[in-house]
């Protein structure tokens, strides 16, 4: 059994989010990303789906892009990581490409990446760009939006803190930890807009569009940064689910702004001294910083 | 009666083209640009669609975009070019916007413009872009594209020529005179591509995209100079059926490249000394140069 990890970058205006969809009743499957690849997977491979195993660094939601999303998946066979990224982009549909394929470790994990830094974009002029309109959300009134407080805002964010306020939890929310770790957020300017980028040790399900919605507030004026900090500390008192579904003071920012940019893990060595796959750095490095759209990721 | 001027700009991955399709019998009309701001007009003006009357400069085909549209539409009653502005994008689809409206006069036409440009951008890395396949054409083996041949041979197309054989061309051939005049013929660079950028007094049917074809089995060294030059000589030999339809040494580029970038009128004075409208330069302008996906058009 061979592992190999692949970066991949997706439009994902067309899909329902990367996760594999159960095909409701006498219907087909809805398409995800996953299937996509797996798709290309099993043709290219000739290996059975259940075989493949296609896992995601980050399970991004319906509308969600990525520019750095790293996928791993096993083959019985070894497979040249060259044929494999052009095999798999011949198969795939365009808008979601390939940049680079890897062997890894047998016991390399995709999920235990060190950091993910996830971008939203926002469009700020009057008129919203037709070509964007995709990739950016474009919020009422921009003109008034004060970026300057929303920069503010964000700042407040960075840190170790209980994200149960900022996150849609399931009925497992006490098995998994809503204590996260915020390394960066900041507001940088694009052209003819902003973007909001956060940098962290791991998100909770909606965090990063929840954080967005509440920055969005704040530029609007209709919260202040002193609410932000509040719902910051009262993170733990938030646990029941009246409390969770309770109006927060911001809307959930909608998917289409959100993409993962990058996502980043420690090098094989700690992963126990593994010697690095053929022409492998030593770390899988979805080294995509650039605005969507904007140029292409790494080569294989 | 009042005449207005818009600019537009679309993502035309969606339509059959800007002009309105017959409905097949019993069917919906397909969606084209035209269909979409008729319906948004008649919304926002309380008309019926025949009083409005939507013409184009340019009749973009089925998955050609546009940054500098210009349409021209009657309205009984006059309009504020703003309020109309907001309306008109409140109410057409997000991939369709207006980015200016104006009043002009009433002999006024849009069809009559000094010149266009267009542009046709090519996506030049081995893979290519999930969030520009929409608009750039991703030509086989770009590694081996022979740029500065396909920059030379562009140059050759400028001047006044017969372009017969770089358009296809109805049974009314006859009719319309087939000597076009290319005003520049440059080649950009992209951040990771190229642009094909033409300028001319007027096209005909397919002709950008034949003379992007041409060029492009230039750069991939399928046809030279000397050919591009041959079939711009023998264009008034080309005019039987079975010369139209035989094949000329190229392929007819894909449409998702082209975009109708700038339409450029003469000021009013030249139309017969009428008062700009209100707020005019004298000028309808598409001042629209950037590349799509980029920075948005003129304000109203």
């Amino acid at each position: 059994l061979h592992s190999y990890a692949a970066v991949l970058q997706y439009d994902g205006t067309a899909y329902w989010g990367f996760q594999l969809q159960p095909a409701p009743q006498g219907r087909r499957a809805k398409p995800t990303v996953q299937l996509r690849v797996e798709q290309a997977l099993c043709r290219a491979t000739g290996q059975g789906r259940q075989a493949l195993r296609v896992q995601a660094a980050g399970r991004t939601d319906a509308g969600v892009h990525a520019r750095g999303q790293v996928v791993q998946f096993c083959c019985a066979r070894r497979q040249g990581a060259a044929p494999l990224l052009r095999a798999l982009n011949a198969l795939m549909p365009p808008d979601i490409r390939a940049v680079a394929v890897q062997e890894v470790p047998l016991d390399w994990n995709v999920r235990y990446a060190s950091r993910k830094t996830y971008a939203y974009d926002l469009h700020l002029d009057p008129v919203a760009d037709p070509f964007l309109h995709r990739w950016r959300c474009h919020p009422r009134r921009p003109e008034r939006l004060r970026l300057d407080a929303m920069a503010d805002a964000a700042a407040l964010f960075v840190g170790t803190h209980d994200f149960s306020r900022f996150a849609n939890l399931g009925p497992d929310a006490t098995r998994k930890s809503p204590v996260k770790t915020v390394l960066s957020y900041r507001l940088l300017p694009l052209e003819g807009g902003a973007r909001l980028e956060v940098t962290g040790t791991g998100f909770l399900y909606k965090q990063v569009r929840h954080m967005t919605g509440a920055l969005l507030a704040v530029g609007g004026g209709s919260l202040g940064a002193d609410d932000i900090a509040a719902a910051l500390a009262g993170g733990e008192r938030a646990r029941s689910a009246a409390q969770r579904n309770a109006f927060r003071g911001w809307q959930v920012a909608e998917a289409r702004g959100l993409c993962l940019q990058q996502v980043v893990y420690a090098p094989w060595s700690s992963l126990g001294d593994l010697e690095p796959a053929a022409g492998g750095s030593g770390v899988v490095l979805a080294a995509v910083e650039e605005a969507p759209p904007g140029p292409r990721g790494v080569a294989a």
